[in-house]
């Protein structure tokens, strides 16, 4: 789903950064005609996510460059896995080296964080979606590995979902009165979402039709008894930091959506190294 | 050292990517006089970093949105501390809120982990540096969030450092080849680093005149060794995937430097929250 | 709703295809401190759309020039009503000129149409949307113009609104199966809307959830037993190259939406000139 | 004439500003494998014009479709007419098809409407031009179609060409003062065309050698007699609104151009689709 | 006529092209707060150009750098004259330093050599005018020095004058073909030049009614019997790698234009320094 | 070294402000399916530089045009040496040559000055460097260009070198506390240069340990004492308006670097040229 249209501008931008003026060393000691093949390699378990991005990266920078994935996008892989063959001009290989590995071991770390997410989860009738607290710059890169990883995605920018919170009800003077004035502006296309804190204004929000309601920060009886009184008239989302190890005991209260932001925003590079053959 | 003039373009593709075709939950729920006021609370310790890009996505999205600062750049924070007052329209603090906080978190916990490095090699010579495994897009910003944290920076890219690997030197033909072709073509303004495994090559490199050498996955014996023969004639760097609990130990064999990837490729987000005043 | 934000990269755009290499005319005749006022008038009766963007316009080429509105954005304007008042350089009063008026004549004529087709439907319970036959690289600003004229807003783009058609149910092997996946991988955000041609699509888009159903061609009675049997569990929306002058009829059969095509590519520019004051 | 360096800048951007961040329903519904068939019909007579845009929106975002055209640009089609045949992945085809028809749609209907107008004045020495009321980031867009139906184009930008207006003529001091000041300033590959409302202004305009003289809302006697006057020592132009069904009238004056604003600026797409057979 | 719409861009590229990842230098051993004065300084005598171009290039760093001019655009300066004083940041006046000066330096070598050319023409009806022989990226700026030195423009690029060569001629079947072609298809706007190589062309162009005509590489007797020929009805040019010296005489043929190459190919930047005082 | 990914933005931009709306004289003139082949000639002596830039043009305007050389990168050509032949559609070659000669001739100027320079100190140790005073926005072409004529290149822009000058001295409060603070915040990848002017300058400079000492406008004599004072432990590089004749007897000092920032700021295109067959 990332084709080369989506990711073109923010590849050619992230190789310039890291070429700069030129790559010095490789320039100065690798002949020009110079071909050499090179192993791609975990170096730990996970779900390998951007093989796409690789691939195009070395498009992009040389289209002489042959890379043969050895697995399959979103496939769990083992260390010590190969997980592709490379070959071409020895500068290319290089020189592209690092804005290829940054990709795919940020992607990587995010589709297997969002993997360990959903099988926590498992048996509920519950996924578990992204947010909008992504990289800037690479938000439609990170949710792409939050699907990879099996979760869902969340709105992807202002535009394309609303979600009331708390300062708009507010400002528009109670959650009846922003459901509405949303429903004027928005197209109709786009669900309405709704962030409450407690039951009552779960009942307001539900007799204004909001298609969404997000129960923020409640605990796991105050999920239980709103989902009760939804019953199913609204998706039910939560959010909020909740530790990470209560996420089945929270599915299992019915809701049908877990938000979580540290998918995108506190991530552990996967491991994964790429072994030259220069001979 | 973050210029208007070094930020601005990533400013604005993030609002952009944010925004899309308009944020349509505040523009529909919140007039568009409505003031407000909100206050940056952090919600957890650490080293704040990104003031500067905080005020400036403000500046870019709305002039007229004032931002103070209760804190100063680089300056260790406590949880429950107020780190800014924002004030101004309503729509533009709600709808530059999340790309303001993006960058303010991530750069905070780059600077954060960089500090806690840096503070478990206290009372050595050595200092903690980043690596070019830094979010694409992101390194001026990142390598700014090292140097805040009390880290000093690697090269920024291809072009302002040589680092002669593996694969340069079997390419070239040795390392004498591999530095003496380097030394041809680069401008001289830049140091030659060539990276080693073995005290052979440490003792090779010096010969040729090598201005660093990074020793790459030695055990702490090696270090020493090889600290003892270069004796001050380059600079001595050590990286790998130590653990980082090694740090201290590691830093009292006399290295000068320790590069580490994971300040910038692993970061856990720092947790700041906005809090807002519609009143 | 139309920021700045959203605004000037087009604009930016559009001042520099017309301006080329420098208005020749302008710089030659002008000198460099004359000063000029002109005033904005209507040359027929319509809707005002694009004052913002009018304004903008200039504020791109020349900060210093001073444009004053008389009447307000969405206004119903009479031939000769004096629109606005424009103040400064009279080099940028005129190389500027095409560009502002380029917009709001185009934008005018948007809103002037919608308003009609609005006021057509006027005690119904329907609204008139647009589509995205809108001209490339406009969207934004065309959309902005049919709300301005008291229309809503289809899906902007392909990410922020799921519209199954004939083609995408044939390789989805049926409606219920297209709903199913674009349900799997679709944001909870968004609705799903199935484009329809019979009462026995009507009844499994119904049967599979769909939350929109548009009525491809239908003819009156078709449209108004699908009225019936959907009853309010789905929004109703009609499309096709209806006659316009058949709007009142149509939107009286209980649908919800009518979108039009037309709005937006098909147009006459109202007639809006500058009139210098040069003296 | 309109080649890919011309056109691609364009075309990227409206294909970004379509597709956003990806074509959800085709993504969700169609399988990447899927190959289309489609056909290109007019659903309307005109003159076709935009085949090699229509062409190139396919080839930037899919280099692997097919488009097959199976008439040539500017040829007057008849409704019903097979424009083109598409074959390629059934995603690309459907995710580019409004792209690709929006500017298909568009240059026809300015082409079809052009040769209507050049239709109208056949038998005359005159031709019909455009002006710069034109799409706001279209232009070399819109003046080729206008070519494409014989139409020829006036100044593409305020740089290549002068057109010397009363505004200009007041701030130089008279039209003598100010064709001079042009002249002197602009390059001599620009012709000098001077805009004038009355006979005594024609007269001035010869006397100090204006190239083009364009008569401005001018009745039909007035342009005789200037005609007469001139005698071929200065082009003539007419433009104003005038009565689209006087062309014929006002073109037997002897004149050499009517510019018609409305030619680019008033457009009724021209109604042509795609039909799919995904089996 | 160098207006800030038509510089920033190339101005922001150029300092983004010096400044890289940041001024090191600079932001390490200069404090954030220290102010500085600083003088521009001629070191040789010249025509000065591009007081514009510097200004904006600081207002683009670092708006609140002040520059004051001491001498005019266009002025004749000498030795030792005192041109500018800037004050603000030392930062910002280090860092735009470089950038400014290198289009001062090149703008006003253009503008010296054009002026030493014209006035070598003095007395004669002949002026100097420049050629496509720009630097890439910088045509508006150098054919800017061109005017500053008291010559005048050629055309911009290929789409606002129509130079018909040797080429062209042959493609076309012949000068009078290749005129008729290009007065088809072109704006009425732009003249038709023709380059001849000898006499019997000079005759062709003017029968078949080129605007200017351009004697190529000719000596001075058939300049002479080419003048004499064309007889004021068209705009004779001359061009080719002529000996600088021959100006005067050449221009004493009664030709209109000598187009020059080497005014932007072949420059001698002026030298003018910037001189800090930062006490 | 100068690779499509570092060319391609700048070639794109310059073949736009070239071709403008469109090359209208070969669009008129030249049928689109004449076929053309050209050569390549050289019209005085020099040092070929820009090669790939020229194939590099032709093959982003159109790629089917075919580019055959006939010399190397960086050979000495002699007038009257056929340097390429090229072959393709007639209009593709001749709107591209401008801009693909333009780009050549400045390079093979560059190109060919650095190799008379490097040729006048041939037999000393030193070496000829450039400077930043470049062409703005062409620095990584003059920078190519002046290693193809065999010198070496001094930084690239402010952040890939520190050189340490009398502000930066003045605002650091002397040489030893400036070296220090760049020492404390530039990558330890790059080497410290100071600026000095006379030899207790050179004493402090060596004895804070700088890396390259830059002896700005000093006598012969005062370099030779420099010269034995510095003695191996930092590079020596001199700099300043020396006459060019002089550098023979400057780098008989020992010396290792003479930067000369005339290699790009004052050049003389190479001539050379297009012939055309269209037969």
């Amino acid at each position: 789903m990332l084709t080369p249209f989506l990711m073109d501008d923010l590849l050619r931008r992230s190789l310039a950064e890291d070429i700069g003026t030129g790559d010095i060393t490789t320039l100065s000691t690798i002949p020009a005609d110079r071909q050499t093949r090179a192993v791609l390699i975990a170096k730990e378990d996970g779900v390998i996510c951007g093989l796409p991005v690789f691939a195009r990266t070395y498009e992009l920078l040389d289209p002489q460059v042959i890379v043969r994935f050895l697995v399959s996008e979103g496939q769990q892989i083992q260390k010590g896995d190969r997980l592709a063959e490379i070959e071409g001009s020895a500068r290319s290989v290089l020189t592209g080296e690092r804005v290829a590995l940054n990709f795919l071991q940020r992607l990587s770390a995010i589709a297997t964080k969002t993997a360990w997410a959903v099988n926590q989860i498992k048996g509920t009738k519950a996924s578990i979606a992204d947010t909008r607290k992504t990289t800037p710059g690479l938000r439609v890169f990170e949710k792409y590995a939050v699907r990879t990883g099996g979760g869902s995605n969340h709105r992807f920018n202002l535009a394309d979902g609303i979600l009331i919170k708390d300062n708009h009800i507010q400002a528009a003077g109670g959650i009846t009165a922003a459901v509405t004035k949303a429903r004027q502006v928005a197209p109709h296309t786009l669900k309405i979402e709704v962030e409450v804190e407690n039951l009552a204004m779960v009942d307001e929000a539900l007799a204004c039709g909001a298609d969404i309601i997000m129960l923020d920060n409640m605990d796991k009886a105050a999920i239980e008894a709103a989902v009760a009184r939804i019953a199913g008239r609204a998706i039910v989302e939560i959010s909020g930091n909740m530790g990470e190890k209560d996420l089945a005991s929270l599915a299992s209260t019915g809701i049908d959506l877990i938000s979580i932001g540290a998918l995108t925003h506190t991530v552990k590079a996967l491991d994964i190294s790429l072994r030259f053959d220069l001979a």
